[in-house]
């Protein structure tokens, strides 16, 4: 199915002219992920022409303001631009209050259903799921309680193989129960295994959305072989104290945890202002995990398109 | 003294690309002073180059996102920037507790005292005043309560008149009691009165900032005569049943109370984002009251060359 990231933002702290805090929006097959949410985020979605009224999920990692001062402002232009269908928030329970209280404030009832879903801080566990994705948290380890999203497509069904069904003279009315994985059983009672007449589908796709967070050996696990984390590097391989210090990454640290992990491709991000060259962080980080890319507003990675 | 004001946003509602939500920086003899702050905010103020740590007081006239949705941005870059110098921060109560639910949930410890001043909901006083200028509420007829602010600049002493010293012959060591208003006693006692032997100074400035209201003609003898009126003309006249509906002005209606406060100009603002020509709401207002300006981001209106 499509499967496409767009950059948004990918700063650290402080917005400026040039540079936008973070967000994210993930497409997959017309579902409008919205991961993080900085100021500026609503004028960013239009900036690329892309319709925040077909965001139905927003996903928000911590609550540091370069991560979700923005969220307030597109919940409530939504509503004034007259939404009507739900919106589901993701985010830790004391967004909920940050939210119900700036609403308060102005008297608004939304006219679209707010639904708040609040991450759990001790444990990960799928915060949403369909028949075609499912997205779970994963626990990070920053200064503040944080959590990084898993965005996983699930596998697709078996496809017929026409070949095999055309020597095997299988009748149509078994296609279905074959696509849902039954073995065929002939006329003289001979068993065919079901991978033997079907071939597997497109190959299903998965992100991960690392940051803020410390160099942390417990997600290799969790993110093994997805198609594409992105991990903060906020800083260079020469600040890791700083990183240290503040519950970040470095370049290095970011490579390392691709490499150990085994992902197909990693994207870099979250980078602190004092840095003009970001080309400098992409050097760096390529050292340790050559395929990489390096976040920048307006960046859009089809996966369908990525080099395997 | 110099009086500068600069207009960051003056749209209503949505915040797109090219329009900012309200938000005003009046200068007045290195005092800076922030009206407003819709999301965005700390990046116009960026891209016009003017230093957001120089602001140490911060008016918000109501809790409509478009108007204050920025500010906690900017505490917290303030923040972050290292910032340690006092701000004070003028608004409705409910606004103290949006802030240090925010400043709560993400554990910050402002480096810097912020100071928050109720405005009261029912009364008008003066919120700030200091040796210079002072700075009053006036009650706004809104869908919220709402806060107008009028910034005067207090008038100068009056100055020496050098002709009449020399000829009346008056010594130096009596110049600063004229100045401090005393009148002048010769040797054989004839009083001259102190208006004889002195000039006024510098006309001092006033502006008064009234967003978001209804036509209200008990604002109009509390602007009387001030240099500069900014008022909300959100609509064209023809939809004046729009504006009634959402306690808001048109163009006409702005004028109007412009023409009967006898102000020296007027500027419109908060525009609908419906009104793509703005051109034609300044030609409708202008019809009524002459002598109008349409805000726009990036206008800086020196209050020193005002036509008068």
């Amino acid at each position: 199915m499509s499967f496409k990231l767009t950059i948004l933002g990918c700063n650290s702290a402080v917005p400026t002219v040039e540079r936008h805090p973070t967000a994210q929006l993930l497409t997959a097959n017309e579902r409008f992920f919205l991961i993080d949410c900085g100021e500026g985020t609503q004028v960013q979605l239009r900036k690329y022409q892309l319709s925040f009224q077909r965001i139905n999920h927003i996903f928000i990692s911590h609550l540091h303001g370069d991560h979700y001062f923005g969220l307030i402002g597109l919940i409530n232009s939504m509503h004034l631009l007259g939404r009507n269908k739900d919106l589901h928030i993701y985010g830790h329970q004391e967004l909920k209050a940050i939210i119900d209280l700036q609403l308060a404030a102005s008297n608004t009832e939304l006219n679209y259903p707010l639904f708040f879903h609040p991450i759990p801080e001790d444990n990960e566990q799928i915060l949403f799921e369909d028949e075609l994705i499912s997205v779970r948290n994963v626990l990070l380890n920053h200064t503040l309680k944080c959590s990084g999203f898993i965005f996983e497509e699930k596998k697709s069904k078996r496809k017929i193989s026409k070949e095999k069904i055309e020597k095997l003279n299988i009748p149509y009315e078994k296609f279905n129960s074959i696509k849902e994985g039954a073995d065929w059983i002939d006329g003289k009672g001979r068993v065919v295994k079901n991978d033997e007449i079907t071939i597997e589908n497109t190959p299903s796709h998965s992100y991960a959305f690392c940051t803020d967070t410390l160099y942390n050996e417990a997600l290799i696990e969790k993110i093994k072989g997805v198609d594409l984390l992105y991990h903060e590097a906020t800083f260079k391989k020469e600040l890791s104290h700083r990183a240290k210090e503040t519950g970040h990454s470095t370049t290095f640290d970011a490579a390392t945890i691709a490499r150990k992990a085994a992902v197909k491709h990693l994207m870099i991000g979250h980078f602190s202002q004092r840095y003009r060259n970001l080309d400098e962080l992409l050097f760096e980080t390529k050292i340790t995990f050559p395929n990489t890319y390096l976040a920048e507003s307006g960046l859009v990675l089809d996966f369908n398109k990525l080099s395997s």
